[in-house]
């Protein structure tokens, strides 16, 4: 357990190590030689445990090397070159990427869209698309729809919500990508199946996390659309993110996703936020979020931020007066119980 | 040792398991927690090392998910969009990479150049830069010279060599690149300094494989020319190429150039194939390039290369009549004299 | 003069037809045989001119086919492909491009930001240029900021003010473009030197506009920055903008620029929208935008609007309840009061 | 007639002014106000017009501002990123258009063949196509076959020949491309139907030049296919290649189509080279090319080419040693039996 002077990792879950699990199948895995490029028998168990754990029978899985990767190249695939990407104006893809879709999709724009609690709203959805120039090559024509889940500020939309927005998108011909850098977060808090939040609700692509959530080095695509899973093939082949020796990347998705790993990994980090958060509560912080999953945004007087440093809380200012708290599989609930504590005493 | 019923790898480098070290490494590098995207303790500690191994005080190292991510990034920030990369004829990326420098250049083009040994010729490039239609916009300009070293076809360039061809790019403002894929098997096939292969003979920056030669999941941009480098971090966040996780790439390649592992390694890959090699010239068969390092093409009668195939050895057929050796550092040179003796039965 | 049954075209400036003057300078450029791709006597007078009307003895001018390509090969030509181009939110580059930007550009993405009547406000560029996360590879880095001189909603920015926004621009590092589609129009309502709304007021390029304003088929990127202006002419190339036979270009540009044609074309058209803007005024229109040059955008009830229609008026609706009127260097004052006479009859 | 002391200008047919005619009918088109970006009648009359040359009631014909983007707008919209277009090894695409294609494309590349006569020999496409290594994303994947007609070096594929090559391509999935720059000059020389050498021989679309005949600013695409026709909107108007006054374009090629005129401009330069060409083969010359249009490629002792530049014939030099001729539709039979008197007088 920590102690007042030990510092504690709050500042994002990259910061994280990697679960032992995992690197341990890592080790396993170098067995012998195997085919280059995914043609080995780990990748092809790798979709075939996709397939289970998302119940769908013709899903496929590419590992990638990063989220930005898995968002970019997936919906490079989803759209045309003129096409506009909608999602809220908070995305990841569209304030943390540096125009990686932009790039990989030859000048596809996102164009981002307001809804409360860092979500899309599919009221506004249905009315942009609505009074949208559509056949007007003067603008960006509206191709995918991509929903942050979780999003960046820690709120989960739930499945019925994912219907109802991919069902506002289908009617315009927009197909529906899920950016899920946490989707293992937004599962194991709904305690829904991965299904539900994905193509049972209508979403044609998901950007796996498992980096975030105790990976080494691998995130995936997952596509349920086999038309759109074609040339993905030829898409991360030419950005480099096909990897020779892939067993070693399909090695820790496997182990990621066996005996419900990811939901194990993804319920400790939202444990420990709960605890944290609950206690900013009843602390009286200003908290900025709602708190769904891991992350939690907090507003706060300067010196009590900087007391809060002073007292070995590791975490990132955000903007002046604000700050952000994020657990990881790594946080105990002793380590949670621990922050509040020294809240308290601030 | 292999016995005539055990196939024995030779398919390709990319096919072998990943050096135990490496993973041990990999094990070791996972305490407590690090800032992400490249801002930890290892990362920085990789730099220093690539600065000793290639006694440049300013030498960058940016790790990357493939040899085609490193090739395409770093030849993307060497040439203008409206350029031309000279290159050999046969080159990886010419004719491997499915357009990727294409793609992250926003249109640079490949230019491939004549050249006994699969090697680009210095007389030849000489000569092509004189001829060319310089300052015209019907013509993209030549901008970088990329030199694979070894080739796809195992020759290896001495520096001396590469010297002159980068003598010569300079005259005419083009920045050279190598394309070291397989850059560790060069270097301990001609015994010379890292650096002598590289900036001591005018490369400006080198794709510096690792993944081949026993690594995991990571090769690397190396970059001499710091106001070359400095875009670079963009083009790699844009591409997906900057590790969340960096310190578990790092990792690997600094137990990689710790201690010469990297130079060992390959060491055996290429006393492997000198066993091959020396093996099938004395058994008369045709042998198309010069094995300097760890690869081998042969012309041979199909029914011979069917033979070859039912007796264990594992290998690609590359054209009809020719197929290809690889060694990697997994294959012991008991291995070896196992593949001359199914050979010398046929 | 039109009679309540002619209908009158209010539609947009580039549904209006050639100054005759325009067509004359084709017909005798049409004389001999000229060297292809700009080498000809007349692209070179151009040059002559356009550094004779700005004032700027090493402007260069590079005749295009079009206000879009204008814009994006100019701006790809200022930003690296991981910039961001700031502009208000209402910009042509941003709303009515589809992407030409980004797509020329390789990806670097347009931000959009707020301002009074459709014009950047110098005091937010700054506030949003302070807070930005500079040297963070995440976020696209600003690096051009574009202004549109007049705005799309008729609205101009005068030199001063022009000043003080390329003053925050340069001093974070940002180079300052002008898209001026409609150039003429600001600078007969201001009745300014161009160089005092361009260069003298720290613009680095722009994209001047003549076919709104009684061209043929050539736009041309102006350019104040020797550095900047050499690798336009590969950009144009590759992009199909370098016309073969330029000089059938180049004299549109040179006769529009002669004997101050084009302050003449435009003049015209600001005055018959004074004269209309007054009318809207007086009868009790809701004018939504300041109409400084040819453009005016009104609210009104839809029965009103359909009325205007019956009564002959050809102009577009821009969304419920609201319309725009755009005249041109064909509106006389007679058409103007007309129609004028045709509202108040509603 | 030229007098000896009089220059005749042998450049290139971009060098040559515009036919009266065609500027006459944009005099013409000048009345009154018209819908932007193509919306109006004169491009309406246009599409009816090329339906009707072509002999093809659902062809789309979309004029643009050059050959370099008809031919890389046109190929973009054939070919996926990931593909590989294939030419003859010396096509105006691979060498003259500065990697414009690979531009457009996002990455496409260009791989040249082989072929007599500067032209694509089936048997080679086909053994190419067979050898290929046929999904396997290291490689490009080719997806379009384009045939330059008549070839940058004056030869005609004629339209037999062309159905066997586009029966090859179609084979193996493979789109046809017909860049047609002189395309007017092989059909005059040809005499048969614009549809023999196009849709009726397979090819899906063509790039239709009229600048380097005759015209003034206007090149086309026109595409036989529908569903390949739609996105070239979005992707004409992303390339600046949508212009607002459209009228003007569209008038300049219905002129041209009218009346034969097109082929009677092409029938003069063609006529012009044959005077040039046979007298070139009576003096003794060495006539690399097979001049069945209006270019002619010659090998010359250097004295005697400098000897012809100082009798007045104005021509560029393409290599040491190696001078060309292009007639246009400007070049008149005097022009060309002038010329031979003064190769004759050397």
């Amino acid at each position: 357990m920590s102690s007042a002077h030990t510092s504690i990792e709050l500042r994002s879950d990259n910061s994280a190590g990697v679960a032992p699990e995992i690197l341990e199948a890592m080790v396993e895995a170098n067995v012998g030689s195997a085919m280059a490029y995914g043609g080995d028998q780990l990748t092809a168990r790798l979709t075939a445990l996709v397939r289970d754990v998302f119940e769908h029978p013709e899903a496929t899985v590419y590992p990638v090397g990063s989220g930005t990767a898995a968002n970019a190249l997936a919906l490079s695939a989803m759209t045309p070159p003129w096409g506009a990407v909608l999602c809220h104006e908070t995305a990841h893809i569209m304030q943390n990427e540096a125009g990686a879709t932009s790039m990989f999709s030859a000048g596809a724009i996102m164009r981002g869209l307001g809804g409360e609690d860092f979500m899309v709203d599919a009221d506004l959805l249905s009315e942009d698309l609505e009074l949208f120039g559509w056949n007007d090559p003067h603008h960006s024509q509206p191709s995918v729809l991509s929903l942050t889940i979780p999003s960046d500020y820690g709120t989960v939309t739930p499945p019925k919500e994912v219907a109802r927005l991919t069902d506002v998108a289908r009617r315009w011909g927009l197909k529906t990508h899920v950016d899920g850098a946490r989707f293992a977060n937004a599962v194991a808090a709904l305690g829904c199946a991965p299904a539900d939040l994905t193509w049972r609700s209508g979403v044609d692509m998901l950007s796996f996390g498992a980096i975030k959530n105790g990976g080494a080095s691998c995130d995936a695509i997952v596509c349920f659309d086999p038309e759109l899973s074609e040339p993905l093939m030829y898409r991360l082949k030419r950005a480099g993110h096909v990897a020779s020796k892939m067993r070693f990347q399909s090695a820790q998705l496997i182990r990621y996703l066996t005996d419900g790993l990811w939901l194990d990994l993804a319920g400790r980090s939202n444990a420990a936020m709960k605890v944290i958060a609950e206690g900013l509560g009843e602390l009286g912080f200003d908290v900025i979020n709602r708190p769904d999953v891991n992350i939690v945004f907090v507003r706060a007087a300067e010196d009590r931020i900087a007391a809060m440093e002073e007292a070995g809380l590791v975490f990132y200012r955000i903007a002046p007066g604000v700050f952000r708290f994020v657990t990881s599989f790594q946080t105990s609930i002793d380590d949670a119980h621990e922050v509040v504590r020294r809240l308290r005493t601030l």
